[in-house]
């Protein structure tokens, strides 16, 4: 991978990586953030001690990813707030489209939804520079959270059988909802669209960066006409570790 | 300070640090807990992204404090989640009695409320053995908090000076209902009671450590009967840093 990955050389940008990277980047902070507000919620709520504490563990690495995140962006030269601005209302709708009735939901979110949206991420991250890349990636670590949804998913499902129908369309929607929007992402953000299309043979990489702004509009010939199906494509993609999650779970596809 | 301050030897203590220090780390453990709740959900309805950042970044330092406090117990052979439990009722209540409406009250809550509680917290430690002396100090560290709020409470004041009466009667009530639960604890904790009285001359250091179990009752003689005054006294020695915070707010006392 280049290491300007996304880069618009010439432009004004801030720094060594280009509008995509920190599109990228901008998203995941926001993400992460947001991910972090929703878990102390469901922290605060859980039933016992012992659950508010293991999801206030988990909402405390959130922190901290969407900490690294914002540093990153600062050290890049760019205003962290400025770069997740765009990004706060798709990702506000995604969690006001799926807000959770109740505890169980609110796991299935967190690792149906959340499992999915870092496979998306993380397939962005894979094309672009290394040091990108190896950030990204780590604050993508599932952390635990993976055996703590399981078990609490199974025993609820186990206790109550009805509930297994329930949450396998629960997590239907959750991935639908998350299509939408990353769809909704892609159509308004160019340079992110290009990024992910570099991935999957639409357009070559590097591309995108042919030295136009961000307002510019879409940078590499015929990305915009393709954007609907590159997201389409790489969601399409990922089915496989999402099944693996519906899985573990004991939930159908 | 002995080592083993508020320890019952020959009792069934599972390890040096005694009752009223294993309340100690409890009641602050839960206190972490919920401080993390609090600025967690102060944090999500922040009015900018800067804002809901920097109070995301106190609430991961409450998670982190919260952590250790956690840790130390569990290190200390004692179930977490026991210890903590006997808290949760008049932590809860606090946080019911003092719900702020609106942002500038959340700001002004997390400075002043937290501040007299953390002086509290802070005269019980230096009651115990070293090692949790200053962990329980570690974890009191402002980091940053009291910069961010003066900011912007100063800043609201400025703009609606009527904000200063109102903001001045909700301090007035916040050291109130702390008042309150903290003697509610005290009256239900007498080994914290005693831990807390051995500060302030009414009972000499260790004279709380007569080998009695938790569900014993009230250890030292005397205790229950200045339960009441000792915390009220120790509350009324605190009164120059909540003065020192509330000047700092602009606000009267």
């Amino acid at each position: 991978m280049s290491e300007e990955c996304g880069a618009a050389p010439g432009a004004a940008a801030p720094s060594a990586a280009g509008p995509g990277v920190i599109d990228l980047l901008g998203l995941l902070a926001y993400a992460r953030l947001v991910a972090f507000f929703r878990l102390a919620g469901d922290a605060e709520f859980a039933p016992t001690l012992a659950s508010k504490g293991a999801l206030a563990d988990l909402a405390g690495a959130e922190h901290a990813n969407y900490r690294r995140l914002h540093d990153r962006l600062a050290e890049l030269g760019v205003q962290p707030e400025s770069a997740m601005e765009p990004f706060t209302a798709p990702l506000d709708a995604w969690h006001a489209r799926t807000e959770p009735q109740g505890w169980v939901e609110s796991l299935v979110k967190v690792y149906v939804g959340d499992g999915i949206a870092d496979d998306f991420y993380s397939k962005l991250a894979e094309l672009c520079d290394e040091q990108t890349h190896a950030l990204v990636r780590g604050t993508l670590v599932e952390s635990g959270r993976a055996e703590f949804v399981v078990a609490r998913v199974r025993s609820a499902v186990a206790e109550e059988p009805a509930l297994a129908g329930r949450l396998s369309l629960w997590a239907r929607r959750l991935v639908g909802e998350a299509l939408s929007q990353a769809q909704s992402v892609a159509a308004q953000r160019p340079e992110l669209a290009a990024l992910l299309a570099s991935g999957v043979g639409k357009v070559a990489p590097g591309a995108g960066a042919d030295g136009s702004g961000q307002d510019e509009g879409a940078s590499a010939a015929g990305a915009e006409a393709t954007d609907l199906a590159t997201v389409g494509r790489v969601f399409a993609d990922l089915t496989e570790s999402h099944t693996a999650r519906l899985e573990a779970l004991g939930l159908s596809t």
